[in-house]
Parts: structure tokens; sequence; C-alpha cells
């Protein structure tokens, strides 16, 4: 029989390669999914709202007969939110507060400088024009994501944010309207799959194309992504969610538990592990897992995750924990220690980090500040959470004076005549010597 | 028989479309590299420094028995800066030094901010831990190219840039070599095409995987990248080269035409276009690239790029001209005409912007201080030039004081009740009556 969750023991014999096989995860490329994929992006762009029409009736079993019928105006959104329960809308409203001050923080201002010869270089930061905001319909749809993305991008100036979620049955998500209110998203279309990112990028008659498509989605949706960067920005195509919690012992076990269930109830794939040099500790973590498991409404994707990708890892000590945080470079890392900070110091890559024994995940999942989309699968090596950061981009700025001209333009052309670029070189010399 | 040059006129009817088709481009697909490509990948992934030894006598013709002696040592690179004419060698130096200085600008640093109730909130910066830097090898070895790639990695404080760069038959470039040395480049090593990719994104034992990728490379490099992203970062994969130019009619003709070359020479693919409202100043242009055509050692690229894909285009004024520069996001915008800066403030999409007819292309290109790798092909839209930024990333930081937990606890139950994830909203409700 599996286990209820893996245990490991850093010093035993092939320890590293054990946790190399737990880590291991490859997102398998479907060619079915491939080509029809292809197939819908290539009709979505041939033939614009018809195609988007068509592909809705048939997935989402939503036959009208113009994009109008899909648009769920601002009124409806405002509507929903509205209808919710106080403490709810409160809670909603709270989140995309703390959410919308912490991004604020990350905004960058364009800067320039000017050289002695009268030379000014420097960064111009612009936001995008317009975005695309993929929502999933059915279960997955979290309001708490539609927060996430939407608030980033109004905080960096976006013109015009447009949220796209598949409507099955016609079947509207009050929560999610509600936080599309809240978020300021400019415009919803109950649209999604392929078809809704092909919309997205290439533009339609009804939906102009935008410059960046981000927010989660199924398989279709994440191929869909993939296909069309270039012509437009993605976020990231997030693998499955992980946890890594570094702990000394002296958090409540309970507390322990719950952050690993936290984790891995998202789906059987997701990912929680516990580094600690306490043995006996470790014990009654699992001991606290195997009693809280059978109370949990999602025990069975609970157990499945747990027993598969899952494990209590007995370290030697906490700089033994680091240096293994470091290789996992996880997605969030709990540091449930004294002196957390002393140890966040030494972490080098994790999407998010959480501080001491109050700083659950779950916290930052939805209310905290921080973003909640973070770089998976080790890509915290080279990737950041989503941010302000996102729906910005920099343009250089070159105004080059007449003096300077004349000591860049010596410099350029020698390395242009080494590099074989004669009009490179010639354009330089050109501005040599003049008398204007 | 073709013109010299495209010519438009945005009051003609059909100018849109004639422009639009002007700027199309699609980098089609070829089956054929990509299954090369990813057997390669795959092989290099399996067999590791065995699988880079016979690509390499393969398709360098360089039967070499061990890795090591593909090394490149810093003292060959040194040497090879010590060979150089003064002026190259300064030139390259100088060169270096202000692309350092700008870049030393784009650091950002690590920031948190304290709440009321002790909650802390932040955002840590670190650089990668270790980059790859594919350089080509034989005509389109530029050593400015190793400047604008490495420097922004060692500024954001990279702990070892690994080169790679084929050459055939074992022939090496002195002078991407001495690039190396004045770069910093920690690390060369004489490989290249997808098995270079291959080796850096996968690790061998004789190169430890990085965490990006970055640098120019033919079809089969590009290829590679796109594929083992994900695994390891990379840059953009970039498209042709192009210049928008805007000018008012008063820069010398000679020099606006050069300023089109210095584009248009790079290969048959690259993009010249010309905005201006002077209908007699173009005629100027067209009649100084028919004479100065001739006189260019690369005069068959120039014609081919110019006849198919460059063009004059006649504006109605100024502002026309700004409001085809945002449709097009070019990669390189000089805006050549009185009062520069006015109108640059008017640009929303361009990789790097040079202002005031002094401020040629060339100049930063090679050694200005802005980076000359640029988002091409309109994804200027929602990409930036390579920067120090692309070689760090953040980790937010979360740590949520006693009281801290008890706010954002009830706001993250009520939302986790919402979406219905049981174990976030336990998680929080652990951390709300807490009696430590």
């Amino acid at each position: 029989m599996k286990p209820v969750i893996n245990r490991l023991d850093s010093r035993a014999d092939g320890f590293a390669g054990k946790l190399r096989q737990l880590l291991a995860f490859e997102a398998g490329e479907d060619a079915h999914i491939e080509q029809a994929v292809a197939g819908i992006l290539q009709d979505v762009r041939q033939r614009g709202d018809a195609a988007v029409l068509q592909y809705t009736a048939k997935f989402d079993r939503l036959p009208v007969s113009a994009m109008a019928d899909l648009e769920i105006s601002q009124a409806e959104c405002q509507a929903a939110l509205d209808a919710l329960a106080p403490a709810r809308r409160q809670a909603l409203e709270q989140a995309a507060h703390r959410v919308r001050i912490y991004h604020d923080r990350q905004k960058t201002e364009s800067w320039q400088y000017q050289e002695a010869d009268g030379t000014v270089l420097g960064q111009k930061i612009t936001p995008m024009d317009r975005v695309g905001l993929y929502v999933p319909g059915g279960k997955a749809a979290y309001p708490s994501s539609v927060l996430m993305n939407a608030i980033p991008a109004k905080v960096a100036g976006v013109g015009e944010v447009i949220m796209v979620t598949p409507t099955p049955d016609g079947v509207r998500n009050p929560l999610v309207l509600a936080a599309a209110a809240v978020a300021g998203v400019d415009r919803v279309v109950a649209i999604g799959g392929a078809q809704a990112v092909g919309a997205l990028a290439y533009g339609t008659d009804s939906i102009a194309a935008v410059d960046k498509i981000v927010g989660p989605g199924n398989a279709y949706v994440a191929a869909a992504k993939r296909r069309v960067f270039g012509t437009v920005g993605i976020d990231m195509v997030a693998g499955p969610s992980e946890i890594l919690i570094i702990c000394d012992g002296t958090t409540p076990a309970d507390w322990i538990a719950m952050d690993l269930f936290s984790q891995a109830e998202h789906d059987e794939l997701a990912q929680a592990i516990l580094l600690c040099p306490d043995a006996d500790f470790l014990e009654k973590v699992q001991e606290a897992i195997v009693r809280l498991l059978p109370t949990m409404p999602r025990a069975q994707i609970l157990a499945k995750s747990l027993s598969d990708r899952g494990a209590l890892i007995l370290v030697q000590n906490l700089d033994e924990a680091v240096s293994i945080a470091n290789e996992i470079a996880p997605e969030h890392l709990e540091i449930s220690t004294a002196n957390a900070p002393a140890l966040a110091e030494k972490i080098r890559h994790a999407g998010a980090i959480f501080l001491g024994r109050f700083s659950s995940e779950a916290l930052g999942d939805y209310c905290a500040g921080p973003n909640h989309v973070l770089p998976t699968a080790r890509t915290a090596r080279f990737s950041s959470p989503l941010g302000v950061y996102d729906f910005q981009k920099r343009s250089s700025i070159i105004q080059v004076s007449e003096a300077g001209a004349i000591t860049l333009g010596a410099i350029a052309a020698e390395l242009a005549d080494g590099e074989g670029l004669a009009a490179h070189a010639q354009s330089a010399r050109y501005r040599l010597n003049t008398t204007t």
C-alpha cells in the first residue's frame, strides 16, 4: 500500500536521486490538443467572429446569433457585486484594496540623464494599450484570480482590460463577475477556449486585438497561448502548484498539516513538501495528516497528491533545508521557524516567501497584497511573480548632441569596420564633421 | 522592374492595406529543422558531453576527444584583446564602459514596508545564478553583441556567464574573444548549434545547467531555444531587424539614406521605412539611395531589402507619422526632426527611440549605452530592450504578524469558502484564535 505521504531522510543513501524523482514533472504535449488548437486558431484568424460564435455554440452549448449576445455588461458585473452577502463583498473589496496598495509599489518611473557634452540617455516606461484576461469557467473559476491578474494591469495603466470567460450552457459565475467589477475590468465577453485566445490575439470585428494575454486555463487554453506567443505577449504557462515548508518543529503540527493540504487540495498533481530537522515533529505532522485528512471535503484529491507527490523530509539542520529549498526553487516557500528573516536572507530562488508561523500561504493567495500568480516547476530560478512590470514595457531614449556624435561616432565607426558593416560606419561618420 | 524602394502615400486609397502588406512577416516553422533539433536536444539530454562532442565533430568539423579541448581559456581571450590594434581595443573598451554605465541605472533594489499591525510585505530582487550566452560563429559573429548580452548579466550580479560559440574547422574569432574578455564573461566553450543550447539547458558533466539562455543564433539555435524554454528562461527569438525614421525634411538626405542602409545591410529581410511630410525631401532621399547604393560593399543585400521591404512614405504631417509609428511599434525609431523630444512624448511603442538628427541608429548599436537587443516585429507593444531586469527575478516577501493573521485570516477564509477551498480556509482560521 502507498504511504499517506512520502518520507525521506537527507542523510540516507540515494537521497538526491529520490528527491529528484519526487520533483520530476514533465508536462506532456498532447498531439490531439495541439492539432485541434491549431485548427481553431487558424479558423478564428480567418473568419473572426463567425468562427468564435460557431465554437462557442459547439463547446459551450451556447448557440447565439451575434457577439453582442455574449457581451456581459458592466451593469451586470456591478449587479453581481451588489448582490453578494455583505461579508463576502467586504472581503473581496478589502482583498482588492490590499492587492492594489502592494502593486502600486511596483510602479517604476521613466528616467534619463544628461552627459557633459549634452547627450541625453534614458529609459521610457509605457503601459500596454490593451490586455486580455482569461478566466476559466466551471469549477476552477476563481474570483481571486480575477483580482490578481486585472489589478496589476490597471495599476500599470493599461488602457483596456478585456476579460474572457466561458459560460457553458450560459451559466455565469456571479462571484467572478463581482470580482471583475471590483478589479476595474473594462469589458467582459462570455467566450472561452482556444477560440477566445484566438479572438484576443488576432482581433475580430467585435474584439480588438490585445497586446498580451494573461490568466490560467485548461490544456487547450495553454496550448493556444503558447501558439499565439509572439503575435501577443503571454504570461507563464503554469505547471502544478507547489508549496515547500521549512519548519523548525515549533509550529503546531496541525497548522503545518493544513498548510500542506491547502496546496495539495488544488489538484492531484500539486506538490506539498515539508523540510524539518526534528524527527518527532515529522511524526506529529504525519499523525495530523492522517487524522485531518478524512475531515476534508477534497480528501480524495488530497490523498492522491500527498501520496504521489508530497513528502515529509528529515534534514540535518535548517541550513541544509535552505540549500534544498534553493535547489527546488519553489513556487511558495513557508519559513515556519524562529528568526525566519535570517533564513530568508539565504533564499535565492522562490516565487513567494512566507515568513514566520502566522504567514500561511492561504493569506498570500487571497489578500496579503503580493500576487498569487507565481513561477512553478523551478522557474523561480529565472522568473518572477506576475506584477505591474508585466504590463509595462521600456523604450530606450538616445538623444546624441552634436558634440556627442563626434565622440560616439568615432567609436561606432571603428567597431562597425571591425564587424564589416560599412553603412553603419558611414552613417556614424557623416555626423563627425558637420558645420550646422 | 521593381522600384529601388517602395513609395507610399498615406492619402492614397488603400494605404492602410498596402502598409499592412509591407509590414507582414511570418517566420515559417521548418518541420525538418524542428525534427532535427528535437533529436539533438534529446540526445544531449541523455548522453551529455558524448553527444555534444559527436555533433561538434559533425557540424563544426572539429573532431576532439574531450570537452576540455573545446574550452577557450580566459588567457586566450585576454591575449586576443591584447593583440588588437590600439584604436580598436580602445573603441571596444569605451563601448563596454558606456554600456555598463547605462545598465547600472537599471538596477533595482529590494524593498519592503511594514503595516500598522506589524505585518511586513516586500519584494526581494536576486540575480540568476548562471546564464548561457550564445554567440554565432562565422559572418554573424558580432563582438558588440557579446557586450550587449554579457554586460547586463554581470551588472545584474549573475554568478557565472558561460559563453558558447561554434568554431567551424577550429577557427576562433579574435574580436569575439576580446569582447568576452572586456565584458567579463566567466567561461567560453567552443560549441554551437542545438547541441550547445541543449548542454546549457540540461547540463552535462562539463557544463553546469544554466537558468537562462540569451543571444542570437540561426534557425536551429532559435528552434532549440524555443524548445528548452520552461526548463530555462530564454530571451526573445528575434525577427528581422527594422528601422522606422520620422523626418521633417531638414536632415541631410544622404544621412537619412545611409541610416536606412545601416538597417537594410543586416540582411535581405531587414526593413527600413521613412515617414516624411515633405514630398521633395522624399525625392532627394530616393536620389541619394540610387546614388549611394552602388558604392556600398553590401549593395546586393541592400538592394533586395529596400525593394522588397523598404519604403518612403509621404505622410500628411508629423502627427500622422507618430500615429503610424505607434501602429508599427518599430524596433528602432529615429525622430530626425526639430523638437524631437515633443514628438517622442507621443510615442507609445518602440524598442529604442533616437532623437534628433545626430542620433543615428549606428551609435546606439555600438556605444551610446542602451542595449541593441530590441523587440522586433511589433513586439515592442509588449516587450522591452534586453536589460539588467532580464537577469534578475523577484520574490514576494510576506511576513504576517500575529495581529495581521487575524485581520487577513478573516478575509482569506471568507474568500476561500467562496471558492470551495476548505483547506485554504482552515489554514487561515487556525491562526485566528491563538494564545501564543
